[in-house]
């Protein structure tokens, strides 16, 4: 099982959330993010939202919790702003922006090759944190899943992709996964094209990405769904009525402590 | 891969459906059991359901439409009543039980080792038809899924069994697969023990089992889960409020048309 290298040079981390992470309790998950900020600064980027009102605060208060006193948001109204100089100064000594919910071709039709998402992935590659719940999940593949039937098995032609902010290459995320009962879905979207895996992630759960691999925190599971070596799909032939048939799948349901190799597509529990 | 043979001696067909069959456009479902019954008559047990009014007026109405003039209930309040001569009447020159829908324990608590399960399971090995939706599909098997949650991952311990009425051995089924979410729970269910195979059946979809075969009839998929081959399960270590962690499970999302063969656990197109 050959998978390509992802973009080398230096890389930070990935925290990539299944929604609806913990405000209230441990806030395992944003303790994770908090922990890795030296500055005391993050960015709160809400452009997955049409009316991002009162994200702001509840980010501010559970930070602040965490020691992380200096929590602003990053937003922005159409394209034109995302090249706005004053927006960029936002991001300046800034080690770690956080991608709220919301829609996911929000983010991407908005910042999209835009002067703002060079300067987000500058500081990904400079060893930063880019963290993403929800819709701030779902956008950090090269190919994301925009839409698709939840609580149903796939019907062929049944989801809808879009050219996603590429942060992750070779795998398909998606979210709020066993509450939204998405399995079906998934599976659609990466036999289409199976070098793509599958990570479904539950709500209040995240996988942290560095490097070729990650591990799973928080207190739901994290689905792995590999088609690589699947014997039979029809996919490519049924019509778009047709429930999808897919033989030999690989699935791995992984929880907190569990880890993943993205090269080798091997799970291990440490 | 091995598994133990189903009971030996002469079988007739299992239709199991994962509820809500279609009663309104092509009856595909309901017309697979009518073309096995030649004589006519139906029994549709309505056991499940503490309140089974209305059930028998609409399963007469879709199966006059295809040829089945004469349906009778059979409901028992009790197990003594599960004992009476004149309910077991109801049985007599019978080819073709249908269990509806309600709760799979009133199933097994009201019949289970009573002369009407006795009845029913030799019409079945006489090459009779046993049909059953939703509660009725739950019930078919050694150990049955009684609870679990649906729409979230697999807490150990989790999930509530009881012995089900037996006609299909080393199988676990569950019904209203995609439309409810519960991948996770028949995860949990087959994680305790991967000598069961996990069938998860979509509403309007059923299995129709044949001897050590079943085919797919329907609109939506069926799941087989197969644990046998999992590295790495937590199921007996982790506490009650730890999320299961399971690695290498075999999946396969089959439609209509395809077959799998539950002795060697493969499925095939034909």
């Amino acid at each position: 099982m050959t998978r390509a290298k992802q973009a080398s040079g230096k890389q930070g981390t990935l925290i990539i959330i299944g929604g609806h992470e913990d405000h209230d309790g441990d806030k395992i998950i944003l303790k994770e993010v908090a922990s890795r900020i030296r500055n005391g600064k993050l960015v709160l980027a809400t452009v997955a939202s049409h009316e991002p009102e009162g994200y702001l605060e509840k980010y501010q208060a559970s930070f602040a919790e965490l020691g992380i006193g200096e929590v602003t948001e990053l937003y922005v109204e159409d394209r034109v702003e995302a090249s706005d100089a004053g927006k960029l100064q936002a991001l300046d000594e800034v080690e770690a922006v956080f991608f709220s919910g919301g829609d996911q071709l929000r983010i991407t039709s908005q910042i999209g090759g835009t002067p703002i998402f060079d300067r987000v992935k500058a500081i990904y590659e400079a060893g930063g944190t880019i963290a993403g719940t929800s819709a701030g999940a779902s956008m950090m593949s090269d190919t994301m899943l925009v839409k698709g039937t939840s609580g149903a098995s796939f019907r062929i032609g049944d989801v809808r992709m879009a050219p996603g902010l590429g942060l992750l290459s070779n795998v398909i995320i998606d979210q709020h996964f066993a509450e939204r009962g998405r399995i079906g879905r998934l599976i659609g979207a990466v036999s289409q094209n199976p070098r793509e895996l599958g990570i479904g992630i539950d709500e209040d759960t995240a996988i942290v990405v560095e490097g070729e691999q990650f591990r799973v925190i928080g207190s739901g599971a994290v689905y792995l769904v590999d088609a690589y070596g699947a014997t039979h799909s029809d996919v490519a032939e049924a019509d778009s009525r047709t429930t999808l048939s897919i033989h030999d799948l690989t699935l791995h349901v992984l929880s907190t402590g569990d880890k993943f190799d993205l090269v080798t597509r091997r799970p291990h529990r440490p």
